[in-house]
């Protein structure tokens, strides 16, 4: 597999093209952003944190039904994972009230809700990414009522298996956002990254956070949360 | 029917009880605001148009099938109404790109929307009305699931009869918000109001506004349009 010329670079990630059509290689930075880009920095070696816990995770998902983009591990940095279009939305889970939503519905970070939100945002920088329904992203065409569907699916799919997962190594997970992409053959894969830089996760016993809110909120021990994230998930 | 004690006074509309428990008197004011409140004024007659505009359109609803809380026009302002429980939702259904949803979405104002979109705002003034999903709505414990099925299949209803309707007298009807409530024995029926105060009207051959935007948007006319939308509904 041979790596060829950047076809994109992201805030988290570059992307690459390879000698396989169908096949590109992500390679995780370090650099860290929040607040639309506004605070920048980086955070010592999470592009390798984020690379390995993203894999690790998407392996466990594929095996229990949820269909990635993930085909293999080239490096710590480094994965091939499959060509998708992205579907321009970011999807958000939420079983605990945090960040945003807290702010927007009034209600304290921590507090459980009573059942698990979904949340579509149209993924538009210079829109400021708005939240929309499935009415807007069918107006919009961003994607079919099936293919919604079928991300709706996934997006429960993978917090029930993430939330029992994490459960067993101490970890709460609050709320995260995933991307999804279309293969050439038009399949919906769960794509990008599932990470602290992407969710939520709070030590189930004291509550501390251990995921880019840190870096967010100059917190500070950013680098520790996320080894420890490492550590629980990987032993290492 | 006697007019009992005040219950509440919102910007365009005062309600009363009635010797009757299960009937409210709604009284509608000639009192405009716009911009949440921040932008106040009078629309001269506006209460008279509103009241009797609200009741035409609500008499052939409920004739088409959709149950509604109006009972009886007692006099030009007034209404008899059943007593209702607000459902803290406004529900917003757009056909033609128009005000915050353009701004949102960066669609031209006059763009015709590929599907019929429905939006939902968590009435909460101190959150500024904050649009939510359906998952929000659960997770508030605002509606259930049955209840939101109920006023979603309503909305449509309403779009697909009104719009037909406003056709034949010359008018496109872009987009508007309904209130929904709840009976004493639990029957979800369309209340509030539904005028050029809640619309977007615009003539079907000029485009001209014939709405409260002429008000929020400094235009001048706005009486004019509310007494010609009066006068194309009702034929006076
Ligand atoms: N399998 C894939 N195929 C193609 N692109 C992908 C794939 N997985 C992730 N991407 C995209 O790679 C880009 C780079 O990732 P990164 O997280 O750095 O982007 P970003 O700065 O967050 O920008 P964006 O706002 O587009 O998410 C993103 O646009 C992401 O959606
Ligand atoms: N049948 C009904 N029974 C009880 N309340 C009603 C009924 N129909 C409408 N209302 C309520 O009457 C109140 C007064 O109406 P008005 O339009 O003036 O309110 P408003 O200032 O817009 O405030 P709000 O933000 O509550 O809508 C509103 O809260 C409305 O929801
Ligand atoms: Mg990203
Ligand atoms: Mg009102």
């Amino acid at each position: 597999m041979e790596k060829l010329e950047q076809l994109y670079e992201g805030k988290a990630k570059k992307v690459f093209k390879t000698d396989e059509p169908e096949l590109y290689i992500v390679d995780y930075k370090d650099d860290a952003t929040a607040l639309n880009g506004l605070k920048k920095g980086t955070i010592h070696n999470k592009g390798i944190i984020n690379n390995r816990v993203t894999n690790h995770l998407m392996k466990l998902l594929e095996a229990d039904g949820v269909p990635t983009h993930f085909v293999e591990e080239l490096s710590d940095r480094e994965t091939l994972v499959k060509k998708v279009t992205i579907i321009p939305l970011e999807v958000i889970v939420r079983n605990i009230a945090a960040g945003s939503l807290s702010k927007r519905l009034g209600l304290p970070e921590g507090a459980k809700l009573q059942s698990t939100v979904l949340e579509f945002c149209y993924k538009d920088d210079a829109l400021g990414d708005p939240m929309v329904n499935e009415y807007h992203i069918a107006a919009l065409g961003v994607a079919t009522k099936e293919e919604l569907g079928k991300i709706a699916e996934y997006s429960f799919h993978v917090n029930r298996f993430l939330t029992d997962y994490l459960k067993d190594v101490g970890i709460e997970l609050i709320d995260f956002k995933l991307e999804f992409g279309k293969t050439t053959d038009g399949t919906i894969v769960l794509a990008d990254e599932i990470s602290p830089d992407t969710c939520r996760f709070w030590d189930s016993k004291t509550h501390e956070k251990l995921d880019k809110d840190r870096f967010r909120r100059d917190m500070g021990g950013e680098e520790d949360a996320y080894k420890e994230i490492m550590k629980r998930l990987l032993g290492e």
